[in-house]
């Protein structure tokens, strides 16, 4: 995964487009018996994080499941850095990394709230099908155009 | 929750019909910081053994929905007994506690494999609804004649 | 479940004590298949409303581990009467409604938060034990104190 | 990643080593309201193979945190070709990619049991740290051993 200038995704702000960081409070549901949230549950975290993404771009992703579109997620990386624990609350940083003519790559960073601890870092390619179809479609032009701006 | 001489279940094997007892492995993802399997997680247990149980009836949920029906969960109670761990082997045994014209009680046992410590015990609450009109419906006839026998 | 006046608990908000109403947002993780919030979901969102009622009480449940203590689940009722649906923002109002001298029953009542809904209702007995004995104790007197205000 | 001969892993059963091909039936539980599974589930169902696979090498991992061992995962791919649905039977194909001195790279390759259709592949890396200190130490030599052989 590599940024416009080419360098590569290393989980830093800067190298995000539109990033807004969604606050997540870590449940006891979240975690495991290691005593540290389970590593599959950041993918949750990332969603959360993509959703009010959207949501700040003004093109939620509800939005565009009610005009027909589903955004599949084709590749996920996550790297782990640190870990987190029960009732700590996050940060988790979602801009966009890339975007092409049918897909989008968000990048993440999920940090510890209260001292900026990097915790874990990825991105997630998704992409673009009709809901009935379920066939591969453009990006839809409104979000395209909010991406541009 | 009753059966039919009226005596209140309590997690009895006795107390159920048509019982079928599924393996259940303990995944980490199921686990909490507490070093146990997290509460919630035999909501999906439960689930597991009445997939299962429907299955060994002859008529597994699967082709209940392909049929246009869903049934969708009215109450669940769940009584925590003792604590199972990552890794060991649980047996679910689920089977029928009521049924209605529209609705049906399943029953569940949760017991450790090796020691057949009783770890949880509880009860669903199901009812019919038409897939595509989400209305409530009796109970297929079919289903109905195979709990009958 | 009767609350001091001996009247059965069925999710009134008016029926508990202490109460707080904590905002949740769906995730695309907590949906299922038939389109709607899994039924087990509800047990984490109930964890998410018994934690901030907690907080706002002064004494999260954090600390209580902090000082040495677990407060394990005994026994979850659930009472599904609504669906709902990824993105929307429900309200989790959690409350006391029963104290014992090593027990305490919290009720819960789910509501949409645009129109009110009520959604699921339920509740959730607990217990204390010493974190390191694993063995049942008596309510830290400092919660008790909490609780009696 | 790339195998020992530099070939890049794509999800072959081929490029992994002590492979074994785990059974796993989708729960409801699993599902998203796009009426698949989740995308998040694969990292829990690697989980599950990366257990039997350990468990076939005569090294589970239970056996492994027993003797004062944790596996924490580093880095996590997964990606997705195609969806899997309700009550399925899915085979998780889990074996061995790299081994280093203190870190283990799994691959994984997610196939319908049915039709062998590919649905995922990824790969996992994991270190290893002492479950008291929490430090990163060396590869137990009783597993470096099974995997050599």
């Amino acid at each position: 995964m590599s940024d416009e200038k080419g360098a590569l995704f290393c989980g830093e702000v800067s190298q995000m487009q539109h990033v807004y960081g969604a606050p997540v409070r870590v449940r006891y549901a979240d975690t495991d018996a290691m005593g540290v949230v389970y590593h599959g549950t950041y993918i949750t975290y990332f969603e959360v994080g993509r959703n009010e993404t959207m949501r700040v771009l003004d093109f939620p992703y509800s939005q565009l499941e009610r005009e027909g579109f589903l955004m599949p997620v084709i590749d996920v990386e996550v790297h782990y850095i640190a870990p987190a624990h029960y009732d700590e609350l996050l940060t988790v940083y979602t801009g966009i990394l890339e975007t092409g003519p049918a897909s989008i790559v968000f990048g993440y960073r999920v940090e510890r709230e209260e001292e900026h601890t990097l915790l874990t870092w990825g991105s997630t390619r998704l992409g673009f099908v009709d809901k009935t179809t379920r066939k591969v479609v453009r990006m839809p032009s409104e979000l395209k155009e909010r991406l541009e701006r």
